[in-house]
């Protein structure tokens, strides 16, 4: 066989994805899976919402069918530009906006437009397991910058400062952030954008999560109006409506970036699927989008509050902090892994075929993820985040005895 | 601001994507615009695939909008697999499959997964827009190769193997062609298999329009055992089912080639959407093809009748085959341009907005496309057909008084 280009080698597997086939693969031979690991909330998409696109389907089965412009329908860019009007009181224009397919096409489409072969790329480690990779396809080198739990996961500033070479063209990083929950603090925000403007390089913030909230509140960086010539901000409606499989996402920033993902979007998707467009148009009427995020963030924050409390009763040796934000505990496992003598790996993969607990390592997520387990507490209802929790103890002491 | 990358520069827009944005901010002014530029088709999806839809997001909601395996639901992947054995007598094993966000992303995961900086691919001049712009974004040097009228479309095999240098990794076409309409003659599939083997270079077919055929019959690469080993082939069910704002795909290929392509799909787009992947499987149902095709087929032949007669009636000396396959009439309108005095991409831009009616410039395919028009036949019934054409000639005489 002719060989394969040589990116195939250097790009890595996502952990996360490879888990997710895992447990539909034990689903399909009729496993119940604890699932506590994809970012895949157990709540469907709103009933009002499907059944407004079921309505416009079946008004429109050829607009439904057909192509959208490459940027997105004009009705949903302009409910997006209300939306970030109303809830984070941010004035955005058209030519600043663009749709993609979830925050995953935004990130590579932003990548291939800012970051040129050897460019550096600064992220935070731990961080998302697509950040590094979209670097690497884009010919950058990604470059790690350790956050840790003694200082609640936020970024350090000096350290960040250390890291940055002539060839550092953008920072990425999540508010709230996957996987450890932590909202990035105003004032490191504010030096963040300092570091944008003083080495003219981009900042680049995953707002994924921005409305999932429990304590605290989302920095905006575009209600600075010195930040918004640098920062490029990527967002989906995978998360707080629950729509992951319905591939949405939007990106705003500087319109030359905006101009160029949406060049490349004509390459990578051409456009994004038509009902999807059609069912945020009507989440993002604020009414509607009020409604679903109260329930929820109700039932969220109660699942949140139900898993650290396990894991503080059950696993009292793993070190953690309550996240404030996003969908997931982020914990440091070191001393039960010593104990069972398994890497984070080895214990993500063995706990899952013996107890049917789905969880993801935390080494998936950087080299300081090491030692850590992600949870997701969406995923489950509150009595089997408990049983998943219960199981993950069982699964130590019988590996211990 | 902080500069992009240079391949911001080196990646050409899409004419067709311009096209379809023009088309539709004239259409929001009110403009009524014959649309015979962008492969939508005027039919929209079938209304039992669409309920079918309906019905399954009702019955199960949550997976309904849950993400997928980044590869597809096993359901779809197994309609494909039987729709493959049914319609193409092939088999293609589960992991010589995967699923895409229409033939789009597969083209430019295909073009990441085989070739390398620097490398050469060889594609027909004209051929679709995107084939050169997904090697540029993988790094590699597309070479074009002409294809002209006098024969026929048909890909020159001399002319091919004198293109071809070690550098040479792959050859790309499609079949039924676009713009052209060509479909591959046997022996010069048969041709193209051989330079494969003796060559070691990669083979993908871009199979979007495989099931719009109006005279002759499609070449399946897959049927033909030694074939196997190097041939991609490329598809979508935005073409005969019309589902294109659905954006679905699929590729088969060599298992070592799916796996990559599902490894950066992972980072492209996670997973194609949920309800596409769900209305595929009812509409690659057997029987519920058949009789989408049989009725797509007799409206597009018909319109392709009509666009054919009336191009041969306007536009005399306009010089054209008729197309076999695909969408598309692509015409060499050398001579009225000449009287006009304008190019071809002058007079798509002059003709959309003086006379509202929409085609796509020749050279936009390519070099060897200039001086000619793509004109689709299925996107508008066949009395707006003929307006449409009508309108170029009185555009043209109007322009040579």
């Amino acid at each position: 066989m002719r060989k394969l280009s040589s990116l195939v080698d250097r790009v890595r597997h996502s952990a996360i994805r490879e888990m997710l086939k895992e447990v539909a693969e034990l689903r399909l031979k009729g496993y119940d899976i604890i699932q506590l690991s994809t970012g895949q909330p157990s709540l469907p998409i709103d009933e009002e919402v499907l059944e407004y696109l079921i309505e416009e389907m079946r008004r429109n089965r050829l607009l439904a069918s057909s192509y959208t412009p490459t940027k997105g329908l004009r009705s949903v860019l302009e409910a997006i530009q209300n939306d970030l009007k109303v809830f984070g009181n941010i004035d955005v224009a058209l030519n600043e906006l663009v749709i993609t397919e979830g925050a995953t096409e935004g990130l590579l489409l932003i990548a291939l437009t800012i970051l040129d072969r050897d460019d550096e790329l600064i992220i935070m480690d731990p961080s998302y397991v697509s950040y590094p990779q979209d670097a690497v396809i884009a010919g950058a080198k990604p470059v790690f910058v350790e956050e840790n739990i003694e200082e609640g996961f936020q970024p350090n500033i000096n350290r960040i400062l250390e890291h940055i070479t002539p060839k550092t063209k953008a920072i990425l990083l999540a508010t709230p952030d996957n996987p450890t929950g932590r909202i990035l603090r105003k004032d490191v925000a504010k030096a963040l954008i300092d570091i944008s403007e003083d080495h003219d390089i981009w900042l680049v913030i995953d707002e994924a999560y921005k409305h999932l909230i429990y304590e605290g509140e989302h920095f905006w960086f575009w209600r600075e109006d010195r930040a918004r010539e640098r920062t490029i901000c990527v967002n989906t409606f995978s998360k707080d409506p629950a729509m992951t499989g319905f591939r949405l996402g939007y990106v705003y920033g500087p319109k030359e970036v905006i101009a160029a993902i949406e060049k490349f979007k004509q390459y990578s998707t051409l456009s994004s699927n038509t009902p999807a467009q059609i069912a945020a148009v009507y989440y993002l009427k604020p009414e509607v989008k009020k409604r679903i995020l109260e329930y929820t963030l109700r039932i969220y924050k109660s699942r949140r509050d139900k898993m650290y409390e396990a894991v503080k009763q059950y696993l009292p040796e793993a070190v953690t902090i309550k996240p404030e934000g996003a969908m997931y505990l982020f914990a440091n496992m070191k001393n039960y892994l010593r104990k069972v003598n398994l890497s984070d790996q080895e214990f993500m993969v063995k706990l899952v075929k013996e107890k049917h607990v789905a969880v993801v390592a935390g080494s998936s997520f950087g080299e300081k993820g090491k030692d850590h387990i992600r949870f997701t507490f969406v995923g489950e209802p509150e009595d089997r985040i408990e049983k998943g929790i219960k199981l993950i103890k069982e699964f130590i002491d019988e590996k211990i005895d």
